[in-house]
């Protein structure tokens, strides 16, 4: 079995969890808290960021988007119908987009800086940048949740999957990140109704109940986060 | 002949240029300034970010690393012993995680801050985010610097390119980004032997002649910029 190190609240370890989820591989998890700047941890990735698979042979492959090439390259390509990539280049680079979208710019728009102030901050350390959340910070990611809701709603209600006809690598970025958001009790899902259908739909898919059982010390879920009918 | 979106002094629009430059393929540039948010070019692109490449069909493809990829599934399997990426998924890992390190991690702890206090402030009318440089912004990626230089030395001086025995993408990652802090005077070479002895054998390729003509306006490049033998 591989090792992943991850983080239960962050969107792109859950991107990772739920890509092997879908091929139905186990990953032995290690919780990893990269702001303790963990000596094992930095020899594994010098860049001190999350996830990291150990992947055979133990090599450490780092990175969310590296991570799923990988598995792409080693099983995707087998998967025929369940592949959770295209194989048409044009295709591969829509679905390529999407996942950054959701891991980069979601993130840094939004995704990151809630989950700083209102998971991390209140668990850290003053000495490792813990303390009282930035209500400035929290609110001007509260107001850029919107266009990104917006975004999603739009794709959700004019194709079947984010990037087409099929599931793949963008649903699964922009599930991961949504239902961080969800657990924070961020999203008023009334306001959009494609995106709730698409999320209702991925959050039925056995490889989302890992996520769904997650919880994080000191912060309960908004009560319809497990919820398949909410 | 395809069309690149572009800004002259971002690192990731270099990497694009130069990867296009290895594989003799000339591109039509358009320099683009995405913080004025103009209408067609968000057509093109909803996140407003550079670079975009328009391939065959005038189709955008998004990002810096969407378009390696691309390139690398139309182009670079023909090319042989001239391919930018590996064969090997675990190499190919390796390279991606490097080319992450540069135009991601290098980005935003130093490239983004300096480019944007020192190039594009003074440029910007005040609307769009122009005005005085912040100082502390300043130092702040200065003194992250070093990290990244020490990185890139080590790693210079233990492979004979960045990620192993060929010239990779990663090399191009690298080398956009330090072009853009040398071209800001902002290296000191001399602290770094096997990054600048490495740095100077991709200075001298073809494909980055291009590069070392680029100027922007009011900002003259340090002198040693375009020499070969600095």
């Amino acid at each position: 079995m591989l090792t992943l190190f991850h983080h239960p609240l962050f969107a792109n370890s859950r991107f990772v969890r739920l890509a092997f989820g879908e091929y139905g591989e186990e990953l032995a998890l290690i919780e990893e808290k990269p702001w303790t700047r963990r000596k094992e941890f930095l020899n594994l990735n010098p860049a001190g960021t999350l996830p990291v698979l150990l992947a055979e042979g133990d090599v450490p492959i780092v990175g969310a988007t590296v991570i799923a090439e990988y598995l792409d390259e080693t099983r995707g390509v087998l998967k025929r119908e369940r592949r959770l990539f295209a194989e048409d280049p044009m295709e591969r680079a829509e679905i390529r987009r999407l996942v950054d979208w959701y891991l980069q710019k979601t993130e840094g728009e939004v995704t990151r800086h809630l989950v700083r102030e209102r998971v991390l901050k209140p668990l850290m350390p003053g000495t490792e940048g813990g303390g009282s959340p930035d209500a400035g910070a929290i609110r001007a990611a509260r107001s850029n949740i919107k266009q990104h809701m917006k975004y999603t709603n739009w794709l959700s209600g004019t194709r079947n999957w984010l990037s087409g006809p099929r599931l793949s690598y963008a649903d699964l970025a922009a599930a991961g990140t949504l239902s961080v958001l969800d657990y924070l009790g961020e999203i008023d899902w009334t306001d959009y109704p494609s995106a709730k259908d698409w999320y209702t739909r991925l959050k039925s898919r056995p490889s989302f109940r890992p996520l769904l059982g997650d919880r994080v010390r000191g912060l309960t879920p908004v009560s319809h986060y497990a919820d398949l009918d909410f």
